[in-house]
């Protein structure tokens, strides 16, 4: 009962049972590396013979052309766009798909994959961008197979990039860094805005550092050291400029990282400290936070003070964000730059 | 010959062949979706009953103990580290999986994934980090299956993340941002290096432009301007500071993009340009420059033009990097900074 000699194999797809061999041989019914992993086919994968072709010609015609269209076949000239995945031009000679909808097995997403490269190539196309959404992530595998690479991810979806050109390929790189800031909050009297972490490198030594935090997705650099020293000290600061910015590698994982050191100016200062990250949150005498040792050993936080209290005595400049319209997309961004010209035009 | 109507199902890694409906309801036979779409499994996945579990288990006992482990059962407690996934601990409570090696069925792979999940929870870990080269895409789907989501991704390969606490996950965020450079190269006559290039927006409009570029994976700002500087226009230039910096949202996908706008000393004066994708090159008077259309029409072309020559004829000051070190990791990073303040400090 557990074994036969003979097993069957069936794709309910296409609605066809065959002998494990006759099932290996034949793509429309398995088609990518882990179906054949999983079915134990083994040696490489032969074309389908034109014998079997006539077979079952009757039954799924139209599907079995685009599976085995290619470049060089005269039948890919027959496809029409309903045939291929859909897609739109972008501004540089290629395609972006993005799969929604309905699942889709690999077995149909390949066949249709193959007739759209096959298509694109004949149009000129280049570079190929495929948006998988994590629902479809069943098809990152036969992308992979027919030469897709991987570009950038997010947690709701994958972006798989193919290059159709025999020349080097000019995709654009992925976001290559993390952006971090600090908040250098002082007040009237000197003091700076200072805080204790429940977790992370200093956590448990005593050290009292400034509120730091990661910028979120499509956030500016000045809401974010706004949204920071709120969240961890209850404090309303607004944004004055950009003291300084460091630029490291190999931050996490094998990211880089800038961190922008931000002068704020606190418009409250009743600190209620945020109960799930901030062990203590106090106003410190700039000089008794500058004593810390490790603000000797460490240059970042060194040239923090210092900078931040030449800013303070001395109306040193650091950058401070103008809002400019790009003339391209009329879409807005901030500019960041020493402003202190702008005062001297006309002199 | 081409139908059958008991067909039969083989898994060939554990060696065991069954009707379909029997297959279907054997998690350790077909455990992902993928495998159940392929093979017409229908309706939800049932537990396996402990008649078919005893009558399998002289033959595979060990695995399929891994792929019935969880928190729940006493099993788990018997498992051994050879039995989960092969892990090192972060620093901040989690587990960090490198998939390398031999290919591995994505049976074979669910199986230690469960067990593996099932054991960190038991050891009160946190975050889990999946890291799968891009040879192993088959088990993408296996992962997204048991609650994986995704994090990043680099060429070559997809980070996967998982959260095993009931609280909310504090894992950092993905890189945000591309960071680009501008090139204000300005010679002792006044004159900038000005190029066209062959594609993007400008291309064919006549306008002239400063080098501009993308900086590369572990690229120092500093350095990917010299890079550009050279690659177009076969100019050597030393970076002298950063002038300005530009945030803008939404700039590739839905990405961010910190634009770096550096001010560059001459060191030779012939120009070569790239063929590839540089249409003509020139060192150009700024007022000629500064008269283009365009350059009043787009505010971050307008300002570049107004703060480079404020730092020019007035000694306006950007940023400037100092290499410092980390106290922590030993590392060197490169903060940029107004270094008027570290010449005065001493007034």
């Amino acid at each position: 009962m557990l074994r036969s000699r003979a097993p069957m194999f069936c794709n309910r797809t296409v609605g066809l049972c065959l002998p494990l061999r006759d099932f290996c041989q034949t793509p429309l019914l398995v088609s990518t590396l882990q179906e054949r992993k999983l079915l134990g086919c083994l040696g490489p994968r032969s074309e389908i013979s034109r014998g079997f072709m006539r077979r079952i010609s009757s039954r799924s015609n139209e599907k079995f052309a685009s599976a085995s269209a290619n470049a060089s076949s005269p039948m890919s000239a027959l496809l029409s766009d309903a045939e291929i995945l859909p897609g739109r031009s972008d501004d540089h000679g290629g395609v972006v798909v993005e799969m929604n909808g309905a699942p889709m097995s690999s077995d149909s997403f390949l066949s249709l994959l193959k007739a759209s490269i096959s298509k694109w190539r004949q149009h000129g196309k280049r570079g190929v961008w495929l948006k998988l959404p994590i629902e479809h992530a069943n098809l990152v595998q036969p992308a992979v197979e027919e030469g897709f690479w991987y570009h950038h991810a997010e947690p709701s979806y994958l972006m798989l990039v193919y290059w159709i050109p025999a020349s080097k390929n000019t995709l654009p790189v992925n976001a290559t860094h993390r952006v971090g800031v600090g908040a250098f909050v002082i007040n009237q009297k000197r003091e700076v805005l200072a805080v204790q972490e429940k977790s992370g490198k200093l956590s448990g030594s005593g050290f009292w550092k400034l509120p730091t935090g990661v910028i979120e997705h499509g956030e500016d650099i000045f809401a974010g050291a706004v949204r920071e020293v709120k969240e961890e000290t209850g404090i309303d600061a607004e944004f004055v400029e950009v003291l300084a910015f460091r630029q490291s590698h190999m931050a996490f994982f094998d990211k880089s990282d800038l961190f922008f050191v931000c002068l704020m100016n606190p418009l409250t200062f009743d600190i209620q400290k945020q109960e799930s990250e901030i062990e203590a949150a106090q106003w410190m005498p700039i000089e008794e936070f500058a004593s810390q040792p490790i603000v000797h050993k460490h240059e970042l936080l060194k040239y923090i003070v210092e900078v931040g209290l030449a800013r303070f005595e001395k109306g040193f400049s650091g950058f401070s964000p103008l809002s400019i319209t790009s003339v391209f997309s009329n879409r807005q961004s901030s500019l960041y730059l020493n402003t202190e010209y702008l005062n001297s035009r006309s002199s």
